[in-house]
């Protein structure tokens, strides 16, 4: 099942330096390791702040909170979850993938 | 280019029903038809309201506003639009989508 | 899994007082139903509003949002959804139950 | 009687490692110990936050004060409290007990 | 027990201005007679609007709905309930009593 | 004249304790004092928070600038003020106070 | 004594034209009417905006309630009261009148 | 042309006393030269906090903030600023002055 | 002088439509005639919203207010007026205006 | 494309001071390189705070957030981000521009 996850980091300006890199760098590999699993299919950047729109998926609220408290910058994140159901007129997803990538190629050419 | 746009519906209660029912039906067929093409990738219903959250992929705000400004239901629409970028820990969308494949046919067999 | 759902009910004033009444009757026996199926464990009434906290069991938001939509009042409904998790230090349920009954007769009697 | 009380805890950074963790530990304790009395029958985790949604049952907003004032990080705790009434729309709670540990079984099968 | 009630008053300009006042006349018997049996020792008008503070002394949250929700203008009340506690630098309430007497006369005295 | 005062107390928890407690100490003694002279009549604590809702009788707001400015932690509160003028549903307030004598007496005896 | 009063008009779309421009033309009459007993000695339009910034001299929330309750258009005004004291870096205000005479002047030949 | 400027003070509490106590005292000095001068002409306390309410008669916004940018607490002051426009119900203001004058003499008698 | 103002149109979904038509067109002609006449420098459209961005530059804060109330949409428009003063950090902008017609020509190329 | 950038900074009161200097030295350098290659084409100071709004001219939300990113500020601003659409009032840019120089000039004159 599918969440939005809204997320603000805020790392305090007195933090050490060196541990902030570490934080950071950590975090990114975090991050992509569950990306690669499967369970973070969208991470997007909120243009102009140190803040992200994330979709989840995940079986339960639970695995949601593990995974999200497992981030290495989770002390100095605010996530507001929402969590999400298909849309009445959402487009079959197979039949829509299928379009998309006909439709992305058309648009490519179009630019 | 991609934005997050937030939309809660306010339909009237004392609209003439006919009238609403003939604005949700060309809605639907709006939206499914902007999802047809490409522009609008990602549609999902907000648990517990009558709202959504999507995503759309458009070539500027100007045809972002075009689309928005098209949907039968947009007077009562109130919409919060959040451009995005992207993300520095994004792992490589096109290898992404490959192990999300393989990932969700794991996951399926799992559950 | 669980939600808390904080709704707020606003019936327009000049909704024909019957149909209101009628409205009211039927979400009675929705929410009564669905509480009897096991789906809507927790229901409180906020005291000095036309308001209530309530948790929900489902297995995902796609059916939480099917109960909630299914409700008469749903169009004069604002409704937050909170995804809840297990919390770390939430004693163990079974134990906590007799625990529970154990004390809820010692206080009784205190009283 | 009821309240719904919603904690978000934030302990500040620069706190001592060990003084933070000593806090943890010793809230774990009394927040258990609380449980265990059948003065705060519910706990859960905000998914997704340092936060959790509580109901407290006691006796008074005396008690309650007492409760909560008494909780190792009520320094570093944002609690709001909605006290709670008995909805009019609730099925009593005995006859929904048995219905709830019926239908309980029922779903687990189900899954 | 006591809690703070601030309310808010929104007669929708529309309602029949003869029901109006029949509602206002009505509120003003109920809350007098509320008053008279001691539950609802303070009632202050919020200077410049057409709102209240209030504090009640109920035995529960279900009392204090009862009595609110049975307020002719409930429907067109926002209502925020907040439970009070005894103030640990609260002077003694009897000795306080008989100081406030006291210093009353002083000071009106001194106008 | 009486105004409602809606105290938020927020000591930074780097300030050295012994001036914490004898901040503390010094604010109970001037709230008493402040008290026991008729000028702060209510004094109640916000159950679950380190906040008050206060009620304050002075002849002008420059008395209660004066009052609330001379708190020792006066530095460290977040005040919101409220003037309250007589409310016209108010039952004649020595009337009252011999009922609620009265009443009290006989809620005494009910619990 | 002064109070700021920061006021919002919104008067309903659908009011009778004939009753709106009578509660126009009558609150102009009261307000001209309170200003000329210099009990409303400033009264700014906030630019922009159906609104106004003013400023009260009255003895009492009681006194001040009764002119903004007597108001024509007091129904549709959403009110925000600040009782305002003396602030201790005010030049003495008959030296600054003087002063501010003098500097008037200069500066309208400077312009 | 005037500003209303409404200002919320937050001095933080690990600032050298000494640096503070000279800061306040370089901002008074600087507070009353603008007033002398006729630009600062209304400057009041918010009863109970570190705020103030005040009017600016400034030539232009780059005028109003130059003078604001140049108080020593400008770091630490949080200042909204709402530009107001003459009142189309405001009386003639040197009318007004007169009145004023005479019905502040009145006024004082009248005590 | 400039200032910023954020307008939110919210025209009421009752309004007779041809009211509703002849009030947009009027406000487009008004709207532009201010346009030419140079003191309404920008206007823009949010995206995905009923409101507008724009900046006007007049002489001050009265002849901003009647411009905007003389808008036929004034009464269904939300406006937030924000003045602007020049920044230190601008670029001279006569020498800005020339760098910014060489560079908008040369990135038109380079799309 | 265009982006209206709404900037708050607030710098640490504890950084070093000749960091701070630094800082905004380095942050005017940056502003203003960005300014002459026509990414930057606004930047106004917000009077009375420090805070700026600003318009970005770019190709894309991916070119907003590294020209934002790259601010040595960046840690200590919040940026707010408004998509903007041409406008269907907006009279045609080049005529306008035309229209602009002569009013402006016309102004001067008549000032």
């Amino acid at each position: 099942m599918l969440f939005l996850v809204q997320m603000e980091v805020r790392i305090p300006h007195d933090l050490d330096p060196a541990a902030a890199d570490d934080l950071r760098a950590r975090e990114r590999d975090v991050a992509q390791a569950i990306q690669r699993d499967g369970r973070w299919p969208h991470l997007w950047r909120v243009a102009g702040r140190y803040a992200n729109v994330s979709v989840f998926d995940v079986d339960s609220p639970d695995e949601l909170h593990a995974l999200l408290s497992s981030l290495p910058l989770f002390p100095f994140i605010d996530a507001r979850v929402t969590p999400l159901a298909r849309h009445p007129s959402a487009i079959d997803h197979e039949t829509a993938a299928a379009f998309e990538q006909a439709s992305a190629a058309e648009r490519r050419e179009r630019r």
